[in-house]
C-alpha cells in the first residue's frame, strides 16, 4: 500500500530531525495557513453550506463550521504546541551493565499514525502538529462532510511541509472510506490508529484492525456517596460531574448512594433534579427519594439497562448500596474503567475505594471532569484511552511515544558473562537522572 | 466465559493485596512443591516416556523434562521474584493542579493475563510468580505433551493458595486448544496476552485475537560493520552474535559490511566460517571473499530470500553495503525492530545509526546477545517484544503493569475553572520524587 509505505519511509526520516527543524514546519505551516484564512474560509462556506442542504444535524453542522476565531485558536495551536519540551530522545534510564557497556532508555516516536476523524477540519492542525512535533508520520483521514476544507488545507500542509527539512510525507491527508480500510489492514506500516468521534467509530475501527487503536468506546463514570460524605460536597460534586458538559466521556452516568448517607443523598438528588436532569432511580432509592422530597417528573424507575447506560445527556441511573465495598464491585462490573469519584471524609474507605476500583482514573472529592489532557497539564491531548496497555486515562504527548534502548560497548560480548558461557559478572550500577 | 470472569473477580482481589500477602503466597507455592517435588518428577517422567514413544523431537523431549536440577532453578525462582521491588502503588507523577487538588500517577497491574507455552513445565512456576508478584490474575496454557506434569502442578499450586490471602483462581491452568480459542475472544475480561513459545504459535496467536499480545514474531537482527570499525572488534562481536546461541531471537541473522572494511570484511567472514557459520553471500562480497580466502563449502550464494530470512542455525546473510545511510535502510526494511548492532569507532557514523534506527535496541560496539531482561538487570524476564506500544524489548515486570490516575481533592469541581465556564487558573506544581 503505497500511502502508508511512504508514511514509513518519511517516518524513518523524521525520527532523525532536530527539534528545530520540526519546529521550523509547524511554524512554516502555521504561516501557510494565515496567510491562506480567506481561502480556507471560503472553503468551508461551501462545506457548510452543501451540509445544510443535505440536512445533516446542527450538532454537526457546528463541529464542521470552522468561524474566525476557531481559526486563530488553530493557528494558535500550532506555535503551543512548537513551544512544548522535545519528547524525543529523552533519558529514562542509564545503567551501568559493566565497566564500559552502559544501557540506556530513550523516548522515541511510535512511527507511523493513522488518524481518523469527523467534521471539525481545525482537527487537522490540532493532530498533524502533535505528530511533526513527536517525529511520528501521521495518515489524517476526515469526513466527506469537510472535502473542501480538507482539500485545501491539504495543498496548504503540503507546499508548506515541502520548503522544510521535514518529508511532505509525513502528514497525508487522504478523504475516502475504501483507504481507510485498506489502511487498517497495513499493520506492518501503520503502528497506531486513533479514531477520533463517536462511539460508533470507535467500536467499528477496533472491530477491524489487529493495529493497536488508542481511545474509548464508552464512558460510564461513576460517582459513589459514601456514608461519610459531607452532603453539600456530594451535591457540589455530583451536579458538576452530570451537568458540567454532559455530552463528555468524562461526564458521570450513574451515582451510588450508601444506604446510611439519607441526608448527602437527598440533597444531592435534589441538586440534580433542579438542574434539569432526569433520574433513573433504583426500587430503595425511589422510595427513599419519593418520600423525601415527593413525586418529580423528572424521578423515574430504572430498567434493567440503565446501570449500563452512557446517557450522554441531562440523565443518571442511581442506584442504593450497602457499603463502599458493594460500591467498587458495582463499578468495576458496570462502569467502562474510564473514571470514577468517591465523595467521602472518611481517609480508609477512600483508600479502599481509590486501590479497589480499577479504572484509568479514581478520584477522591472532586469532579469526575477533570479527567482531561489538558486539567492534568499535559499541554496537549491527543485522546482518552480506556485501554490498559500503553496509554491509560487522558493521553498527551507521551501516548504517542515508544521507546528504544541503546547499548554503548566497546567490543563486549555475551560469551564472556556468566550464564552465556563466561565468568565475568554484570555490575548493575544505575545513574541518578535529575528530572 | 466462567474461567475468564473467575479471572477477573481474582484480578480485582490481587489488585488491593499487601505485598506481604503475595509474597507469602509465593512462598506457599515454593514449599509445597518442595514437598512435593519426587511426585512431580515422576508425573514428568510419564509425560517425557509418552513423548518418546510418540516420537516427539528431541529438543522437545529436552524442554518437557524437568530435571532434579531445573526443578531447584525452579523453586528458587519463586524465592527471587518474591525478593523482587513491589512493582504495585508506585508513584511516578506527583503534580499539584490547583490548591488542595492533587493527581498522581500510580502503577497498577494490568489484570488477567493468558499465557500460553510449549513443552517447558517450570514455566508456570515461573510466569505464576510473577504474576502474583505483579497483582497479576493469570490463566496458563501448557502443551499436552505436559499434560501429567502440568495437573500434579497445578493441583498443589491451587491448593497451596487456598491457605494464603491471594484468590486461588488468581492463577489457573487450562489444559485444552478449546478453551483457549475462547479465551482469546475475551476481551472484555482477558487484558494481555503472551505466548511463549514458536514464531508460528506467537503468529497463530497474534492473528486470532484482538487482545493485545506481548511477544515478537520474528527476531532478524543484523549487525553492520562500518568502515571505521576495528577489524578484531567486528569478529569478535559478529561472532557472540551469530554464534553464542543461534536459537536465540537476539542472535544475529544478517551481516552488512561496509565497501570500505575488507579487513574488518574479511576477519568477520573467515572466523564465522572457523566458527562453522554458513554464509549466503551477495555477489560483490562472494567475490570479495572468495578473493580473499578462496572458495569453501560454507560459502553459498544468497538467494533473493536470504536477507528476510531467520536462520535460527549457523548460517548468516551477508551483503555489501556503500556507507552507514544504506546499511540503515537495509535494516528499517528487512529488520524485524528487534536488536541491531554497528561495530566502528566513528562516532559520528554511531550516532546515525542509533537514532535513524527503527528497532527495540541499538546497540554500538557490543554483541546482540545482551538483549535479555537478566542481562539489561531487570531481576525478571516476561518476555521480549517487538511491539512499539506498551512494553519494547526484552520484558520485566514492567511489562506487566498499567497506571492509575487518582485525584485527591477537597470537594472541587470542574465548572470553577477556565475553560469549563469559570475563572479559576491550574497552577501545575511538580514534586519532585526522589528515585
Amino acid at each position: 500500500m503505497d500511502i502508508s509505505k511512504r508514511a514509513r519511509k518519511a517516518a524513518n526520516i523524521l525520527k532523525t530531525t532536530s527539534n528545530n527543524d520540526r519546529n521550523a514546519a509547524l511554524k512554516a505551516i502555521h504561516d501557510r495557513l494565515r496567510d491562506n484564512k480567506d481561502r480556507i474560509l471560503d472553503a468551508n462556506k461551501l462545506d457548510v453550506e452543501s451540509a445544510k442542504s443535505n440536512d445533516l444535524s446542527g450538532a454537526l453542522i457546528k463541529r464542521l463550521e470552522l468561524t474566525s476565531t476557531k481559526f486563530d485558536v488553530m493557528l494558535q495551536g500550532l506555535l503551543d504546541v512548537a513551544a512544548l519540551e522535545d519528547p524525543i530522545n529523552k533519558v529514562t534510564l542509564e545503567r551501568e551493565l559493566d565497566d564500559g557497556l552502559k544501557l540506556y532508555k530513550l523516548s522515541c516516536p511510535v512511527g507511523v499514525l493513522l488518524v481518523i476523524f469527523e467534521a471539525r477540519p481545525e482537527v487537522i492542525a490540532q493532530i498533524g502538529s502533535l505528530a511533526i512535533k513527536s517525529g511520528n508520520a501521521a495518515i489524517l483521514k476526515g469526513g466527506k462532510e469537510s472535502l473542501n476544507t480538507f482539500t485545501v488545507i491539504q495543498d496548504l500542509v503540503s507546499d508548506a511541509l515541502s520548503r522544510t527539512r521535514i518529508p511532505s510525507d509525513a502528514l497525508q491527508l487522504i478523504t475516502t472510506r475504501e483507504l481507510v480500510a485498506d489502511l487498517l489492514k497495513c499493520d506492518e506500516y501503520v503502528d497506531m490508529v486513533i479514531p477520533r468521534g463517536s462511539k460508533e467509530l470507535v467500536q467499528n475501527i477496533k472491530r477491524s484492525t489487529t493495529i493497536p487503536v488508542l481511545g474509548h468506546a464508552d464512558g460510564i463514570c461513576t460517582a459513589y456517596i459514601d456514608e461519610f460524605a459531607n452532603p453539600e460536597m456530594a451535591a457540589k460534586i455530583v451536579v458538576d460531574s452530570k451537568t458540567n458538559y454532559p455530552a463528555g466521556c468524562n461526564a458521570i452516568e450513574t451515582l451510588l448512594i450508601n444506604k446510611n448517607a439519607p441526608l448527602a443523598g437527598k440533597r444531592t438528588v435534589a441538586a440534580l433534579i433542579d438542574n434539569g436532569v432526569t433520574i433513573y432511580a433504583d426500587e430503595p432509592t425511589m422510595e427513599f427519594i419519593t418520600d423525601a422530597i415527593g413525586a418529580d417528573q423528572h424521578l423515574k424507575l430504572a430498567d434493567a439497562d440503565a446501570f449500563d447506560t452512557e446517557f450522554l445527556c441531562l440523565a443518571i441511573a442511581v442506584k442504593q448500596v450497602d457499603n463502599v465495598e458493594e460500591a467498587i464491585e458495582h463499578i468495576n462490573e458496570h462502569g467502562s474503567h474510564h473514571t470514577d469519584v468517591i465523595v467521602t471524609d472518611n481517609e480508609a474507605n477512600a483508600n479502599k475505594f481509590l486501590i479497589g476500583i480499577d479504572s484509568a482514573g479514581v478520584y477522591w472529592n472532586a469532579s469526575s471532569r477533570f479527567a482531561d489532557g489538558y486539567r492534568y497539564g499535559f499541554g496537549a491531548e491527543v485522546g482518552v484511552s480506556t485501554n490498559k496497555l500503553h496509554a491509560r486515562g487522558p493521553v498527551g504527548l507521551d501516548g504517542i511515544m515508544s521507546y528504544q534502548y541503546v547499548i554503548k560497548g566497546n567490543g563486549q560480548v555475551a560469551g564472556d558473562y556468566v550464564g552465556a558461557g563466561g565468568a565475568k559478572r554484570f555490575q548493575f550500577k544505575d545513574i541518578n537522572l535529575t528530572k
